[in-house]
């Protein structure tokens, strides 16, 4: 019987040195059998040399039933480490091969041949047991396909409250006309051009204006008409945002409601194209010192719109090497000397011939990496004079003595309202980002039911799906891609609110920062994420991924630029850093001390509660997918960053750094946060959504998704939870064995999964979809 | 002054229990200033109900000169842990709280306001600290352009001793005319092989056969030439990697003397354009199971090659759709009845007039995501006949008695000897992945240098190179490409004195097993990086980047498919670690056990030498960017992985699973594995040629690039080290603050070393490769 007595008399015993670093390395690992420890000890034992005690002390080491506790290894490693600091460094190695050179010495030969059985025995076990190598063939073991659980029922969650624009979206997408690759710009344009028209005519634009051109309450219908029509052709869904939600957009926000009633029915019906001019070359992400100017004239009461020079030009606008003949121009306002800050005119660019307007210079932004549906280009104006009618004069406009009048006098205010119109782009763009890696993933999943890469027709060999490697490709990013489902639900659900009062007539916006905030999150969180996937299933359909009658290159294609645009995603994640930090310092504005009490007291609960020695080590299945734990560790992240964050600002102010100078410093700690957030914020999202549903197979599903994307989630960072101690490192190796259960777990449900996403057979178009997984033709 | 003995005191103290908490917090992050403590303490200290001994300990607690040792705070945590365990879990947050309710509760009002003052001073420096939120505005600071070193010094160190090819190469390279995009697929398709015409009539294509059609002494001078073309269009290094590489290729290594002699002047000039026919839709990566069939005739002394079956058509066969004139066949041989495995065969698919020979049908690949220069395509066979001398016979033939007959009698052996073919590809697609990141990374960093985001024409903000960010964006990946750009140097180097054996005749190769497994890990490596590293350069340039003028699009859309051919990665990567595995099994069949006691001995010395308290917390710069502390990381981190793979795969051997189902279950282990020895190689054949350099400013800059990259690779796994305790948390965060003093003194070298890459100005046709700095024009 092994006493932990007789192991502690192994560390004082200077005979048993040279047996120290052997025993630390033989059960530090945990890889050697019980039966070559057992051989090991007894033939150790028997050697003539030891004394009892030693021989006691090596036998309580090396016994396979009681194996030494984490205190103990250590305590081992802590003596060798004493042993070794004495030693001279150069001779610290010696020490180490003390125990291989126990085994060779010549003057000791009486006892080698015992050690040296044991360790043949040993031996034997290890060449065993590092082969044979198999090769590539494989056993039989199918994938079992029927989902085992309800699709239709958990079609219908996705679906939400909004499945019947679902379903007419789904209609007109399920047609194989309604697919384009590899065909010349201008035919490509031509053909999305007609499909838009197509959906007008159907009535879907008019949904965008709710109170104006439709009795919808708020967005959300517009929003998830957006979101169904990504899976199809991306460049339609880019053109539909364009004069719907961007163009459109920029009149039902920005515009009195005279000007809305006047042009908006004429824009959802594509009487009116128009696009929208924010973007300069010089400025993409600076919307704030974008150069192009428009200027009162008092005495026609009408606005000049000029581009002062190059750096001006708009660039990258949809619509405008082609097809608007509006645009929604963005210009910094100037009456009388003085500027107002960026406002919005609707200034003609062509004629209905598409003869362009006089003083207004267009270009074409060329051939792109994708979306080559899309007309994108550039816009010069010399001097292009528009009526007073032109400015779109919600929250802004020049009275009857000609002077600037606003309801918001705060011009920073003023300008951060009038951006508010692009929060629902980011929103859209985080729901069509999601839609897409759904699509990318529909195809991915349903391929590898049927390829099997080895084996020929008489042994085929097992399908892709069943190769773990392939399940850690496709299975986290389908968890994923269900959780950003319910999360940009969540959000786009919170922006049809706070926009619902643009329904009614002389609205003005509430205070929509955090929603600001969170829109940016989650638009940098889902498209980053979605070019990741979508990439990541190109990969895993090898060859045919390649090929574009597969739809994956141009899912890669089109979806990479959804980082840049409609806002950067390193730049959007800067500004949800400062958000933060605002939040952060309002929360010390409180009422003096509690707030600070509250603070460290919060940091020690977490210390007691979660970084406790129980908490850090639990392993058990439960607790590992228990979303409880996965959030409280993503909370805790997010604190200590922005602890962190402004603690590091701190120290560069107090070091007299100016405040920008210190941002820019911390810059990519401030990234890091802002990412932190949003998984935080996506995550619980989802849980928000499932605790309305009900108990059940459907929910149980997503539970499970959710644990895998939970797991998935902390594993990513495990480097942070391991230095900050919130997880020991045999937590870290659970949470990838729990993640290795869920993949297996998931497997048969997979194909279950990406049916429940309802993809219309046509969007799927790829042959590699429908290969059929009993009879393969390949 | 604080001792450890008063501050020891603490935790037996009942009255101090409440400040555990807020103490622990208050240390354990690091993020209070002295005067913050210092503040806090007198005000402690003041609170007359105190005891002196109390206030003695919380005195030495918070004093800021001696901060308490890690040891100290541990057993704070400890005595935390142990009076909360004490506790019911619903009353451990109590504990925590009490803290807060210390300073808020009604009962102790006469000391509370004392606390509050305290805290209260806290809360104006936090307050002041979290806070002002700074805007966009960024101050002026340059970014210097000037090199530090010597470009051109740098350059003859990259171009090594195949400058001449590479100068030849260049030349042809620069001019406008050899860049295309957004071409319809059959003018580009004709573009490239006018391109390829001009090649040959250079007489490049004469230097890939040494020996017959060159006096080159090997393949080196062949696969510079390969490398340096990947600086154009990509779908011209495939092209040309068909019709040299492998069709030719095929027959220089397969082919016999007189075979070579006879074809190969031919293929070098373009007389005979060929392709490369393997792949099968059925079987991308398992070619031991192919289905074509080439069935020896004996009455006739011909082979009639045969598609039995849909899953046997030869697909993605570059030059199979328009181009090839001959392909080489891979099909089974069957001779009598009997199979005798994979064998090669010449077989003419069409005339010079392009019309199929008699039993061949072609068909087209169709449009790809890139590479839509490269005529893909698809081959059937129907019963075609070819001579008896269409059979490549270096390693087998039909004797004249009509027998199957090789000189190499292992089946599997052979089989192997005629794949060693494929490794010359794979060498070749590592080098020209690696060009391919140098490219992007040249316009990505020109464009960085010129591009201001942020301000306007009266006060430009900072280029984008000054943001951290950028940095992390770029320097990593450029550090990387110089560490890879070795690396693949290395691995040519071995190849072509690997094969010099060609060049003579009557050669038959060695054992080539460990360079393909290093080709197989290198090419994995380097084209995963180069996809990562052409999206983040795309990324970088925002919508910039998404334009196919400035050659990302292009660059992304070609490079993408380079981890799928020639060898899909997971595949390959598998391959590795069964190689790895393979050699760790005979370590252990040496003279027994000697053998283990080594090996026990190894980890010992590891866990002495730098698993030691000292290494694991080391954190001085001269350390942490020491090249053999990154190699030593990296070789304990593969030895870890392969022994425990070893352990894996036995204890499933032991729980009767058979050996493919033991391999399949730890696949994931075996891609981790794989993909920590190619990285151990890359730095390994990294530091093999900074050995060989003299000392001097060319080789510093180049080791600061060895150390950023090795601290980007630790840092990735970051989680496994720390699992390991291989390095402290502290070491961790320490290795990330270099790499941000790596980044910063980076910065200026940036522009001198993506310059010394020697690009092209043609293949930079990028317009924003080429702004002014000085004078950005947007």
């Amino acid at each position: 019987m092994a006493t932990p007595s007789a192991r502690s008399a192994l560390l004082e015993d200077p005979q048993l040195r040279p047996f120290l670093p052997l025993l630390y390395a033989a059960w530090s690992d945990g890889d050697m059998e019980p039966d070559e420890l057992r051989a090991v000890c007894e033939h150790i034992q028997a050697m003539p040399w030891l004394r009892p005690a030693a021989r006691l002390s090596l036998g309580a080491w090396l016994d396979p039933t009681s194996p030494p506790s984490q205190r103990e290894l250590r305590a081992l490693l802590d003596t060798i480490e004493r042993v070794a600091g004495t030693l001279a460094p150069d001779r610290r190695r010696d020490l180490a091969e003390l125990g291989a050179s126990l085994a060779t010495a010549e003057g000791e030969s009486e006892i080698a041949p015992e050690f040296a059985n044991a360790i043949a025995e040993l031996d034997a076990r290890l060449g065993a047991s590092a082969g044979p190598i198999p090769g590539e063939a494989a056993p039989e073991r199918g994938v079992t396909k029927g989902a085992p659980f309800d699709v239709a029922a958990l079609s219908r969650v996705l679906d939400g409250e909004h499945a019947e624009v679902r379903a007419e979206v789904r209609a007109f997408l399920d047609d194989a006309e309604k697919r384009a690759y590899g065909l010349p710009t201008p035919e490509y344009r031509e053909k999305v051009m007609g499909w838009i028209r197509e959906l007008a005519s159907k009535g879907l634009g008019l949904r965008a204006f709710p109170g104006v051109t439709s009795k919808e309450p708020d967005l959300g219908a517009f929003i998830t008409t957006f979101e169904t029509l990504a899976m199809g052709d991306l460049s339609l869904v880019v053109k539909f945002g364009v004069q719907f939600g961007l163009f459109g957009g920029s009149i039902y926000f920005l515009g009195t409601d005279a000007q809305r009633a006047a042009i908006l029915p004429k824009v959802a019906t594509l009487e009116t194209v128009g696009c929208f001019a924010m973007s300069e070359v010089g400025h993409g992400s600076d919307v704030q010192n974008l150069e192009t100017v428009a200027t009162w004239e008092a005495e026609t009461r009408s606005f000049v719109v000029h581009t002062p020079r190059e750096s001006a030009r708009k660039d990258w606008i949809g619509g405008a090497a082609q097809s608007a003949r509006f645009a929604t121009v963005f210009a910094q306002l100037e009456v009388e000397g003085d500027r107002h800050g960026v406002h919005a005119f609707l200034v003609p660019i062509r004629n209905n011939e598409g003869v362009l307007a006089e003083g207004v210079r267009a270009g074409d932004a060329g051939h792109k990496m994708g979306l080559n549906g899309v007309d994108n280009g550039r816009l010069w104006f010399d001097h292009v004079r528009v009526p007073e009618s032109a400015l779109l004069a919600r929250f802004a406009k020049i009275d009857e003595a000609g002077a600037y009048t606003s309801p918001i006098t705060n011009p920073s205010r003023r300008f951060f309202t009038m951006l508010g119109a692009l929060v629902g782009g980011r929103v859209s763009v985080a729901s069509a980002a999601v839609t897409a890696s759904k699509v990318a993933l529909a195809i991915a999943v349903r391929y590898a039911t049927a390829r099997r890469p080895f084996g020929g027709p008489d042994a085929p060999g097992l399908p892709l799906l069943a190769y773990p490697t392939h399940g850690r490709r496709l299975f986290p990013r389908l968890a994923t891609a269900y959780v950003h489902h319910f999360a940009v639900a969540g959000l786009r659900a919170r922006f049809a609110k706070s926009t619902s009062v643009f329904a009614s007539a002389n609205a003005m916006p509430g205070d929509t920062r955090e929603l600001e905030a969170q829109a940016a999150a989650l638009k940098a969180l889902t498209t980053a994420q979605t070019v990741d996937t979508v990439h990541a299933c190109r990969e895993a359909c090898g060859g045919q991924g390649y090929l574009s009658v597969n739809r994956l290159p141009d899912l890669c294609a089109d979806a990479e630029v959804f980082t840049t645009f409609e806002g950067d995603n390193t730049i959007l994640l800067q500004l949800v850093a400062k958000s933060l930090l605002s939040g952060y310092k309002r929360r010390f504005e409180g009422p003096g001390y509690r707030a600070i009490a509250r603070h460290l007291a919060e940091r020690a609960r977490v210390a007691v509660t979660e970084k406790n020695p129980v908490a850090v080590r639990r392993t058990d299945g439960t607790h590992l997918r228990d979303r409880a734990f996965h959030l409280a560790a993503l909370r805790f992240r997010e604190e200590h960053m922005l602890e962190t964050a402004a603690a590091r600002i701190r120290s560069r102010l107090a070091k007299k750094l100016d405040s920008a100078e210190a941002m820019l410093e911390v810059q990519e700690h401030l990234g890091s946060l802002a990412k932190a957030h949003a998984e935080r914020l996506a995550l619980e999202l989802f849980d928000e959504a499932m605790a309305a549903l009900a108990p059940g197979e459907t929910r149980d599903v997503l539970e499970k998704l959710g644990a895998l994307h939970g797991i998935t989630t902390l594993r990513a960072d495990a480097s942070f939870f391991l230095s900050q101690r919130y997880f020991e490192p045999e937590k870290g190796r659970s949470l990838h064995h729990e993640s290795e259960l869920l993949l297996r777990e998931l497997r048969e449900a997979a194909v279950g999964l990406v049916d429940a996403f309802g993809i219309p057979d046509a969007c799927l178009a790829a042959p590699i979809a429908f290969m059929d997984p009993a009879h393969p033709t390949w």
